[in-house]
C-alpha cells in the first residue's frame, strides 16, 4: 500500500512530538508500506515568521512573505528526516521545488495544478520514507508560492491523488469528524463515515478539522481520506463518495459564530439593485454568504447578508463609496449572530428535516432571523449568544448524541 | 556598472543592520548600477539549526543537514526584500533552486561548478535588486549543498564572475586587509592593495578576512575584489593580480595557533616510509602542513610535520593503526605551537628576507623549531606563547607599521 500521512504543526512542535509522529510513519514502512508524510511548520512557527516581517515591513510584498514563510516547512520536514534516520530508517526530505509542486502563482492563496511524482517515485522504490513540506509550491516563474490556511491538508490530498495512494489520512489533535464540537455539545458523538459533500459543507461552516479545499479536492479524485488523532491510535473519520455503515438523516451540526451580518436598508425597488450590491462586494473578494431581501414597500426594500467577520470593515467602505449607486438609506451591521447548520447527505431523501430542526429551535425558545438552505444543508442565523443552547438541542432532536 | 556586494551574518544580524545593508545597496542602485547582494545567514542563526538539529540526531546526516541549514540564508533574503520594498525600492530575493547555483554533490563541502545567469540578467534588466543566497547551491539530485564555512564569500566571487561584474565587494567586520592582526599588532596597517596570491596566503595561513576558496576563484577569473567594512564608509582594500601602488617587500604577518605539531620518532631510514606516512594521512583527508625531516642515524629517522588542531585524534589514531607498517618508536603531539608567516610577492625578487625575518627573531629572543617556504611566503613554527611578540618584532622590522 501507499500511504499519505499529514501532520500538523502542533504534532511536530517539539523534539518528543517529531518522534513521536516518526515513529508512527515507521510502523507503516516496517509493514512494508510506501509511506509519504507531509508536515507543516512546528507549532507557532509561521506566526513567529509574520512578527518577524511585520517588524521589517507592515505590509510586505506576498512574493517575500512567501519566500519566508516556505522555510517553516522545510525546518519541520529536514529535522523529521534525522529522526527517522536517528530511528535507523532511510529517509529523504523534499521542498516544493524538489518534488516539484507546481502551483498557480497567487502569493499566499495558491492553488496545486499539477504534481511531478518522478522523485517521489524514485524515493519510494529505493525503499525510503518521504516527508514532504505541506502548504509550500512553486509557481511558473519558479517562485515559492502558499496554498492559504490549512494548505497542508490540501498538499497531501493532492500528493495521495498524484500517486494514486490507497490511503490518505490527516492526523489532528481530535479523534476524527464529530456530529457536533464536543467542545460545545458534551454528546457529541464520532461519526465512523462521513460522505464528502457532508465533510464539505461541514469544513466550509466552521467546523474546522479539514480544510474544504483538501476536501474538494478528495472529491474530485475520489481520494479515500481518514481524518485521525496524532495523539492516539483511535480508529477515525472515513471521508469517501458515499457512506455503507449508520446511514443517518443527519451527519452533524456546526456553529459558526465568525460571521457577521449587515442589513442595506431603504435601497430602491426596481431590477438590477441587488446584482450591483453583490457585484461590488464580489469584485472586493468579499464572499457574501446568507442573503435575505425583504419585499418591496413603497418603492424600497430592505437586504440583509452575511460575511466573514474580517471582511466587515472593506464591505462598509464597498457600501459607502457606492451609496450614490445603490441610492440606500442607511447601513446596519451586527457582529452578535451566529450561523447553526445542520448538514446529512439522508435529509435529501427526508421531507420534514427543516421543520424538525426549526421546531426544536422553536422549543428552546431560540429565535431564527434568516435561513439558507442547500441539498444537503439546512443554515440559520441566530443571535450568537444563544448559539451553544440551540446547538444542543438541534442535535439532540436528531438523536445524534452518543 | 554591476556590482556584486556580499555581507555576512553580523551585517545582517537584527533589523537595524538589516536596514543599514539595504539602504547601502540602495545608495548604489540608485546612482544607476545593477545591483546583486549576498547574504549569508543572520547573526549565529547557523549555530542555532545546529543546536536543533543535534538535539534530535547527534550525527545528522549530511544531506538533511543542509536542507536544514539553507532556511538561514533564505530567511536573510527574504527579510532584506521585505526591507528593500519598505524602503520604496524593487528588490526579489532568489535561493539557490532560482538562482540556479549548481554545485558538486558533497554534502557541507560543495564547490560551485555553475551558475545559470539567466534570472538574475532579467530580474536586473527590470530594474529590481537582486538578493541572493550566500553559502548554499543544488547538486544534479536537485538537492541542496552548502559550500563549507566562509561559503557565502565563494558565492559571491563565483556570482561576480559569472556575470562579468565590474566589482565585487566583501563586507565584513574589519575595515580592508591589514598587514597583521590589528588586535595583536597594534601598529598594524590597511592594505590600498594586495595581490591574489599574497591574499590567498594571508587566508590560507589563517589571517581570516577571506575565505581562501573565494581568492582562488577570484584570481582564476580575475574578479576584482574589494574587502570593506560594514560599519562606515571607508574604502577598504582591492584584491587584484597587480599591484599598482606601494609596492612593498611583504605585505603581511600572520599568526596561526590552530596548528599542532606530530613527532614520528624513530622510523625506519629506507625510502618509501615517508610516502607510507603521509598517504595514510591523505586518505584519511588530513592536510599536512610543515615537514620537517632529520638527518637518518642508525638506520633510524625522525619526521615531524602540523596539521590543523581538529584533525589531531584523526591523525594519532592513523598513526597508530598504521604502526606496523610504518615501523616507529614512538609519537609525539605538541599543542602549544604557532605558525607565524610573513606574506609577500615582493620578496621573490629581494634576497635576504628570510635572513632579516630570522634576525628579528633572534632579536626578540624567540627560538625558530621549524622551517618552511613558497616563493611569496617564509613560515617558522614558533612555541605558542612567544606568538605575539614574535609576530610584532617581525611587523617591526619589515617596516610594516603605520
Amino acid at each position: 500500500m501507499l500511504i499519505v500521512k499529514k501532520f500538523g504543526g502542533t504534532s511536530v512542535g517539539n523534539k518528543e512530538r517529531i518522534f513521536n509522529v516518526a515513529r508512527r510513519c515507521i510502523k507503516d514502512y516496517q509493514e512494508g508500506h510506501d509511506v509519504v508524510v507531509v508536515l507543516s511548520a512546528m507549532g507557532k512557527y509561521t506566526d513567529d515568521l509574520i512578527t518577524l516581517a511585520e517588524d521589517i515591513n507592515e505590509k510586505p510584498p506576498k512574493r517575500e512573505m512567501d519566500m519566508l514563510f516556505t522555510i517553516g516547512e522545510q525546518m519541520s520536514v529536514a529535522l523529521m528526516g534525522m529522526a527517522m534516520n536517528k530511528l535507523g530508517v532511510p529517509a529523504v526530505s523534499l521542498n516544493a521545488f524538489q518534488v516539484a509542486m507546481h502551483t498557480t502563482s497567487a502569493h499566499g492563496n495558491a492553488r496545486i495544478k499539477r504534481i511531478d511524482t518522478d522523485r517521489i517515485r524514485r524515493e519510494l522504490d529505493n525503499r525510503k520514507i518521504v516527508i514532504v513540506t505541506g502548504f509550500q509550491g512553486i509557481n511558473k516563474y519558479d517562485d515559492y508560492t502558499t496554498l492559504g490556511r490549512g494548505g497542508s491538508d490540501t498538499t497531501a490530498v493532492a500528493l495521495a491523488a498524484a500517486l494514486h495512494a490507497d490511503a490518505c489520512e490527516i492526523f489532528t489533535d481530535v479523534d476524527g469528524v464529530y456530529t457536533a464540537d464536543p467542545r460545545k455539545v458534551p454528546t457529541a458523538r464520532k461519526l465512523k463515515e462521513i460522505t464528502y459533500d457532508e465533510m464539505l459543507d461541514l469544513a466550509t461552516l466552521g467546523a474546522g478539522v479539514l480544510h474544504n479545499r483538501s476536501v474538494e479536492l478528495a472529491k474530485k479524485y475520489g481520494v479515500p481520506l481518514v481524518v485521525r488523532s496524532s495523539l492516539n491510535e483511535n480508529e477515525g473519520t472515513v471521508v469517501k463518495e458515499e457512506v455503507t455503515v449508520e446511514r443517518m438523516l443527519i451527519s452533524g451540526v456546526a456553529l459558526d459564530t465568525d460571521a457577521v451580518r449587515i442589513a442595506v436598508i431603504g435601497i430602491k425597488d426596481k431590477p438590477g439593485m441587488a446584482f450591483k450590491l453583490f457585484n461590488a462586494l464580489a469584485v472586493k473578494n468579499i464572499n457574501v454568504d446568507v442573503i435575505l431581501q425583504s419585499i418591496g414597500r413603497n418603492g424600497m426594500k430592505d437586504i440583509s447578508f452575511t460575511i466573514d467577520g474580517k471582511d466587515l470593515e472593506d464591505a462598509i467602505a464597498v457600501l459607502e463609496a457606492n451609496r450614490a449607486r445603490l441610492g440606500y438609506q442607511e447601513i446596519h451591521s451586527e457582529r452578535n449572530i451566529a450561523k447553526l447548520s445542520i448538514v446529512g447527505a439522508g435529509m435529501m431523501s427526508n421531507p420534514g428535516v427543516a421543520a424538525k430542526m426549526f421546531e426544536s429551535l422553536f422549543s428552546a425558545g431560540v429565535n431564527i432571523n434568516m435561513i439558507s438552505t442547500s441539498e444537503i444543508r439546512i443554515t440559520v442565523l441566530i443571535n450568537e449568544n444563544e448559539g451553544v443552547r440551540a446547538m444542543n438541542a438541534v442535535h439532540d432532536a436528531f438523536d445524534l448524541a452518543d
